[in-house]
């Protein structure tokens, strides 16, 4: 194993050393057959037990129900903002959207393209530092779905109880699915991008209550209708075929390590070590309120701009990468999804307790 | 280097073993910076680079005008049937579009959700046997665009001279993107899914004329609009990091063999070897009429199903691999892609010679 830094990307991020090694094996000759992974036909009997096999796992792990389909489409989720209200929504009709940052609003922007948008709640005056309890927002009745992000990735601030509505839930999971257990049959539609939790960027996977693939309005393009990526088993054109098999390793990796149970321990475990180091120090400051806080996404702050540019450099030529916070926030933020090394969550607070020492 | 199949699939295809043997490096150990590739954030400057060098390359060897930008997009030449009407048609407005099979006619189908779509053409009584002469149809002067594919993958018919018009052309290249020299001048928009002649599945690379960018309707989402793609340098969100790099080594094998005229060359005299094998025997029938025929997906006949069958499995079994033909024409299709060895098409005119004596 070559020396690796520990990489705090928010996505692309880190992914489990044994994946890659995998990988860069099957690119050159997958399983002896004389053929490179990506050169292989998406309609050869290999890639579609490739696919199939991801599916499954994915199913196993997060206990899938049967009336769910699985999609393995492209687009980030960025075009999921612009699907969901395309196949859900509609003139006339209401959704209820929880604003909780850049990805909710980028989300609400697209919807109000295609229907009326409800926005039930927005922590934008606080600079989205939380997420609501169930208290805090209320649902229309005639609203068509509930739109929330669990885990929002720039402000570091996660959804600890998921909200409680008979309507739809639409939830984009993009960076923390996979992180912990959840009741998939709660949901009417997950999605979330590869590039944190499951592979590389270049698929997003979309989990949908079969009853929901009806409500497209007739005049959707065909690449943009759910259902037809239900129909076809994600092979309605060529798919992204290496993300899908990368991320098919990656749930292989998640299964060994003891599934969603065991993952959800590790990552609990990570958080709670760095946000202690946080909190033990006034030299650090959390963006995120406490009981928002997110296990996978770190933010926080310094005394000063220029202390905290100085914390970056010296954190990088220690090969801790990737510390910049999003500008939204500043500061710092380390995202640490689940191949992160808990070692390297060690190394970042001895790291940080040092520069508080050399720098308070 | 493993023993290799000739791989005869229509996409995914064949790639450049140098190729896949520079990628399995780097998605371990990225330049020996310590991090894989596919862990890299799109952000980084190493990553930035990639994507700058791919862009350079791409416009070096096609020639790309100044005035057009590149984009690497997400969703196949499937999403582009849809894009495509979305960003330059709209009601009331008219398109010309040339029906040379089933790529065309999917783009038709999207085309007519946005306006009034003109088929100008179609070769459909015959199979699609041919691509039409600029004498054979007609375009409105009423019509914003001329839309055809260039290359059709599953009939085996090629444009070998590009329609003459003044009108806004634009082209479907998914199958013959960089198998020769083109004028990209004459041309408002190509789109081209990588998988085939530059890289593996995951990436549309689409070269648009700038004033393009400012035709799009208000009410269309975000991502579906070219202007969001081009104004970020298509980062506007995490793009198919993988694709673009692959694509970029690809570029760079392509640069070192000579560019598009030397590779022009390479082409013509594995499709002529081809050809040669078909018309010099009564056994072997081409689908594709003489002055139409692709250089890069021969599509041919036996005399019976149960032959062609026999001819296929045989095949396989010498390790000349995918040569079933699609449904649409049955019989067989031999792919020779950019990528895909002379010797490879040497040991399959070899085997249909003996192919034909003893069952002929």
């Amino acid at each position: 194993m070559p020396d690796r830094i520990y990489n705090f990307s928010p996505g692309p991020a880190t992914l489990p050393y044994e994946v890659l090694i995998q990988a860069a094996k099957d690119i050159v000759n997958f399983k002896d057959r004389g053929i490179g992974l990506i050169e292989m036909s998406h309609r050869s009997k290999e890639f579609i037990q490739v696919v199939d096999e991801c599916e499954a796992l994915l199913r196993e792990l997060l206990s899938i129900p049967q009336n769910y389909k699985v999609l393995f489409l492209q687009g980030g989720a960025s075009t999921q903002f612009a699907m969901v209200p395309m196949n859900l929504l509609g003139p006339g009709k209401t959704a209820c959207y929880l604003n909780t940052g850049t990805w909710a609003k980028k989300a609400i922007k697209e919807a109000k393209l295609f229907g009326t948008v409800d926005v039930a709640y927005t922590s934008e005056n606080t600079n989205f530092d939380r997420v609501p309890l169930p208290a805090e927002y209320t649902i229309q009745t005639e609203a068509e779905y509930l739109y929330f992000v669990s885990n929002n990735t720039i402000f570091g601030t996660q959804f600890h109880s998921m909200p409680e509505t008979d309507k739809v839930m639409v939830c984009d999971m993009s960076s923390d699915i996979l992180s912990r257990p959840i009741d998939v049959s709660r949901f009417g539609l997950i999605f979330a991008g590869a590039q944190k939790n499951m592979g590389p960027a270049g698929c997003t996977v979309v989990i949908i209550r079969e009853d929901l693939l009806d409500r497209t309005p007739e005049n959707i393009p065909t690449m943009f209708r759910y259902r037809t990526h239900a129909d076809k088993g994600s092979m309605f054109n060529t798919p992204p075929c290496f993300a899908i098999y990368v991320i098919g390793l990656v749930l292989q990796w998640l299964k060994k390590i003891g599934g969603l149970n065991a993952m959800a321990k590790m990552n609990k475990a990570k958080a709670a070590l760095l946000y202690q180091a946080i909190d033990s120090s006034s030299f650090y400051r959390g963006h995120a309120q406490e009981e928002s806080r997110s296990l996978m996404n770190i933010t926080f702050n310094l005394p000063t701009q220029e202390l905290e540019a100085k914390f970056i450099r010296e954190a990088t030529a220690q090969s801790l990468d990737g510390l910049k916070g999003h500008r939204s926030v500043g500061g710092c933020r380390a995202s640490i999804y689940n191949a992160f090394p808990y070692e390297g969550v060690e190394k970042l607070v001895n790291f940080m307790e040092e520069f508080a020492r050399d720098n308070g």
